[in-house]
């Protein structure tokens, strides 16, 4: 089949990849549509030295298995089923999980995926292909609810004003928070619907703006210098989420988070049905995030897109229609 | 009155330092005994750039006040008594307070200090001199069951088998928690009661002994080298407490804390209500840390070797008998 093919960086359109082998408890997905992700743009920078089809953001329809036909959506970590993590539903921490474009499972950068069938949901009708595109960067970003007690937390800084962060400040609105934007484009403040306040320079090395202490900052800019701003800018025994991973090491002085008592916390993947909720409901408006679409033939033109400065989702349909 | 002043990394007896004012709320105490903590120990290298007395681990005799004449411990964190954080009753948040022998209030290691009343406590008389000294150690290393439920993480490492980590390790084993104590001294892991388990170079560079990941680990080392090496230790959706400050920053990648989804708690003093408690059913054999005990006169004598290796507490004995 066709597909994008990664290589310790080096990035190809083939047309003989391997058809996913069907799998007892799997279902067979032709992929319709995908989005590129700031992960998928690290894997092609030799992230991970990860080798083979990358792709974690799609839509698509059930080829096999009781969905057969449906529109479906998928999480992306695959759990071994028997260990103490899946035993409680939780593949995401299954230590012999393969992950869906990303660790060890062919992704949707391809005509067609496989993934374990209680991983995929049928997407309502009330989400069409664009807003179901979106599942798995919304559920992310909806996670952070999972991780901290929000009616403790109301008052929060989102650093980062792209595609994560977006989503961040926008499902932590309708979470309830008073949520303040860091970045470095204000026209973004109140693209996704409910707006938040716009701040510029918060994050620079030398201070910028002054603010009352927040009680939960979310670091969704990818870059390692940003989280040891962040501590201050927090109240004592608040917390940092940290959304995004980085390619390189951070050099922190972690005194103050001692002395204050705050707590750090790494969060990765959500759950896809609270997502679909929200698309469902219209609650956030996902679609204003796409910047452009690129048939799967035009893949390398697509990651060059998705590179450039100041652009967010790009998508790739991968079904011709 | 007689006392150690610190001055930019310089120790020095004199007799000529100012008596503590009497104070409206507040309580002036004769200082019998103190012990130097591994702050004092970096306040004197120059951490913080301190000018005063130090020291914060006492034991005394209320001067004035409604406790007059009573044997008395005290917290070391003195709000100013009208912000959120001092109406809650949690004066180790205000951002105005003063900290005895570290920021803005002289300390122990002198004939009398001043602390408001509402922060002296009561030693029960199953509590002696040499116990009450320890309160505030073992009071923060209790703390660690305020921070993180313990329910959820009974399997613990304890890194470091200094004095903090000991006390950890003893207060977790008290709770209920399976604790592994890594360090450099084997003869340590019973010392203090309840014995633990003692495992050598699970810190080290190298990677050393393969063990089962813990539900949480406990920084105690001081060492800002460790904490990249806890992470790789601790299963998923586990805890890191990090107990001590270090003076240099730490270059941590924190990929791994995201993925895992794990969580980092800045972990700083503890209640001594608990501590005494603690102290007076005998449940933590605190008084086997002593190593030396000097009178205040030698002061730099007892600073000299509560720095040697392998030495864990030395006391001044501030009152002459």
């Amino acid at each position: 089949m066709r597909g994008l093919h990664l290589d310790h960086g080096i990035l190809t359109l083939r047309d003989d990849l391997p058809e996913p082998a069907a799998r007892e408890g799997w279902t067979r997905v032709r992929v319709v549509q995908a989005g590129i992700c700031a992960t998928d743009q690290a894997l092609a920078r030799g992230y991970m030295g990860f080798a083979g089809v990358p792709g974690h953001e799609f839509v698509g329809v059930a080829i096999d298995g009781p969905l057969r036909g449906a529109r479906v959506v998928g999480e992306i970590n695959a759990g071994c089923g028997v260990c103490a993590a899946c035993r409680v539903g939780d593949p995401r921490h299954c230590a012999d999980r393969t992950v869906l474009g990303i660790a060890g499972l062919a992704g949707a950068f391809a005509e067609r995926l496989v993934l374990p069938t209680h991983n995929l949901l049928l997407v309502p009708d009330a989400v069409d292909d664009d807003a179901a595109t979106f599942t798995e960067p919304l559920a992310a970003a909806l996670h952070i609810g999972d991780d901290v007690d929000l009616a403790m937390h109301r008052r929060v800084l989102v650093a980062g004003d792209g595609k994560l962060g977006l989503l961040c400040a926008a499902a932590l609105t309708l979470r309830g928070c008073e949520v303040t934007l860091a970045g470095r484009h204000p026209e973004r403040a109140a693209l996704l619907g409910p707006p938040v306040t716009f701040v510029r320079g918060l994050l620079e090395a030398d201070g910028g703006t002054e603010v009352a202490p927040f009680d939960l900052a979310v670091e969704a800019t990818g870059n390692a210098d940003v989280l040891p701003r962040l501590l201050p800018l927090v109240r004592a025994r608040g917390t940092i989420v940290l959304k995004t991973t980085s390619e390189r090491p951070t050099a922190i002085d972690l005194s103050g988070l001692v002395v204050r008592e705050q707590r750090l916390v790494g969060s990765r993947c959500g759950r896809f049905a609270a997502a679909l909720d929200v698309l469902a409901r219209g609650e956030v408006d996902v679609k204003k995030l796409i910047d452009a679409r690129f048939p799967l033939a035009q893949g390398a033109s697509a990651f060059a897109r998705a590179g450039e400065r100041g652009v967010l989702k790009v998508l790739l349909n991968v079904m011709q229609p």
